[in-house]
């Protein structure tokens, strides 16, 4: 194990109706928010009004803003920190999932900063201090919600970059599973595989002695096998969708990381197809993942065995631990396909000519990405061929 | 699953070397520190010298208060609070386990109210406020270190009570898994049983549909059967001793309990033996677990029926399940036994003649406690009877 320092502050209000303490709650933080979110739904299903009304009655201002996008933008994040700047605002609060709650840090980062917000997402600046976050959540998958990490992407030249600090976690998130009754199945779908992603750029570690986290992993994807099924299946079973809403959160507020080194490499792998080609993150996932298993389980064969076997339920033959490994990856494979979730570039229907350069712009000029394998330009390409 | 707030701010600094980093996380909260602790092995180990080291090179001034005993007394509190208004200290540091800490959190709440800190542990006063508090663990035990959870035993009459607040809640811990090397084993195993019990009583619920945190549970308590056994087999090797010091710590820092009904009737039942006879907490609970399992499981069999086949290990037969709900019992009191733990009053060399006074004293006027199966005086009789 590895030495670590954890510390999560994030308070979480979990349940039904909670969304009605978000104005008591988010009066210790700030008077004059920004409530920032995306897309008409939240206006339909009512949930927007009862935020609002929580708000006003517990005396705080707000100005709306309507213009959160799947893979957020700068130009959405520059116009939001406009917003702050010209109302004097002084807390960020933001509803819907990770792209709402990504693009609510890199507005509440940059209204606190003289210079370019973009600067902290390619290491040009740090974020040193920025406005109070709170998070309605309703779209279980990003873990953004009790996360330090932003992903933000430049409209100019697709840019997809991260920015990680310790400023810009949500000082509160409510998290009510009844407001994702309406997530519609292949979104539902997308945010399964990308928690369970979150749990497996995790679980796939070279750090030896980590059983207390391995078991809490394997839990947690044991958890999500079971459940995302029945989500599927029953839409407004609230026990399911608390189940996937509650892993979705602890899946990546870094307790599970903890003491072990991470991957990662699915994640810089798929960021090209969500930044190329606007595919859902949670889909470029079940295309990447299983690809890069099959690319890199020689790297430590014993892991994808106890994969298999603590996760897949694949029958131990000690003398075959190859088959065993190659059988864990082909069930996850046919568990993403039974979700309707693609496994293949086919599956998206995305052409294979940009290869060369999303392996290049997946490294970004690093000499390698992942740590469970170190993987130069010319693996990643290997691995984007493999999920053709 | 139940609604539920989880909140956990503790500072977590797990690994070799962390102590040395005391003063440095210390100076954020105050100056001028109460290091608290009982016992000779912390400067005969050097501990102790690394520790005030490095809080002088942090420009923080302390005084020494070594008086910590097991099971602590108010009577050590009160000198604790002298302490700390005479020489008008800031901040308290608890070096050891349970006991240093807990009495640490009572002096810490003490010394900043007017009138008897013994009011916050029977309902009388609230806790409004206390000095911020760090932690050295030297025994995973009691998973004190980040909970908000303190209990102090009163000298006249020897009556354990508890008292909860957020303000307790300690601000870091530093836990250095060599720091335990020295433990002996019986406190070694016995804080493993702890450590098991914490799980076990959020484990053991009558709410439906937890499957998450079932599964995180299970993970755990695994954890702890496969390594308690090799930590005493191997008191000095350090991914044994971290495991056990990273399950303590996530077994009580409240997230493997959220959105289920916990129990804690084993606990209460437990304390009468610790206040009575002094008792170590672990080896009165493993006299106390399998007795209170065996007068209970028929309240839930399914669920004792999961402990058995996904903890225990036992072989599912679905038409026995009575039968394999007590296996499951039996491999665990055969478990407490194999780690040299007492499973019985005798083994305790304890008689059964005050059983009476002690099931009225474990009530302390409440009309029954638990919440698996709700116990009145003659059930916690008859549990105490049954663990003869």
């Amino acid at each position: 194990m590895q030495n670590f320092t954890f510390h999560n502050p994030t308070r979480i209000l979990f349940g039904k109706g909670r969304e009605d303490e978000v104005g008591a709650v988010a009066r210790e933080y700030g008077s004059r928010a920004l409530v920032h979110f995306g897309g008409d739904y939240l206006r339909k299903n009512g949930l927007l009004e009862r935020i609002e009304a929580s708000l006003s009655a517990a005396g705080i201002e707000f100005v709306e803003y309507d213009g959160v996008v799947p893979n957020p933008r700068l130009s959405t994040v520059k116009e939001g920190i406009r917003l702050c700047r010209e109302n004097r605002l002084d807390f960020v609060l933001a509803i819907g999932g990770g792209s709402a709650i990504d693009s609510s840090k890199a507005i509440a980062a940059g209204a606190c900063m003289d210079g370019d917000v973009w600067d902290c997402f390619t290491g040009k600046a740090q974020v040193e201090k920025a406005l109070p976050i709170g998070v309605v959540l309703t779209i279980p998958a990003s873990g953004s919600e009790s996360s330090k990490a932003c992903i933000i992407t430049k409209d100019e030249g697709s840019q997809k970059r991260m920015c990680s600090s310790p400023h810009i976690l949500p000082k509160f998130a409510i998290l009510d599973p009844e407001t994702t009754y309406t997530l519609p199945a292949y979104q539902t779908a997308a945010g399964c595989c990308d928690i369970m992603s979150h749990l497996m750029e995790r679980y796939f570690t070279q750090t030896e002695q980590v059983d207390f986290t391995d078991r809490l992993l394997e839990g947690a994807l044991r958890t999500m096998l079971v459940t995302a099924p029945r989500v599927l299946a029953e839409p407004d079973n609230y026990d399911y969708r608390a189940e996937v809403m509650f892993v979705g959160n602890v899946a990546h507020n870094d307790l599970l990381g903890m003491g072990r080194e991470e991957d990662w490499a699915c994640h810089d792998i798929e960021h090209e197809l969500s930044a190329l080609y606007d595919v859902t993150h949670g889909a470029g996932l079940t295309v990447i993942t299983p690809a890069w298993m099959k690319y890199v389980y020689k790297q430590n064969l014993p892991r994808f065995v106890q994969f298999a076997v603590r996760v897949m339920d694949v029958d131990l033959a000690f003398d075959q631990p190859e088959a065993i490994a190659l059988e864990g990856i082909h069930r996850l494979e046919a568990f993403f396909r039974s979700l309707g979730m693609p496994t293949s570039f086919a599956d998206l229907k995305i052409p294979a000519d940009r290869i060369p350069e999303m392996a290049r712009r997946a490294l970004d000029g690093r000499p390698y990405a992942g740590h469970f394998a170190h993987l130069n330009e010319e693996d990643i390409a290997a691995i984007y061929r493999l999920a053709l």
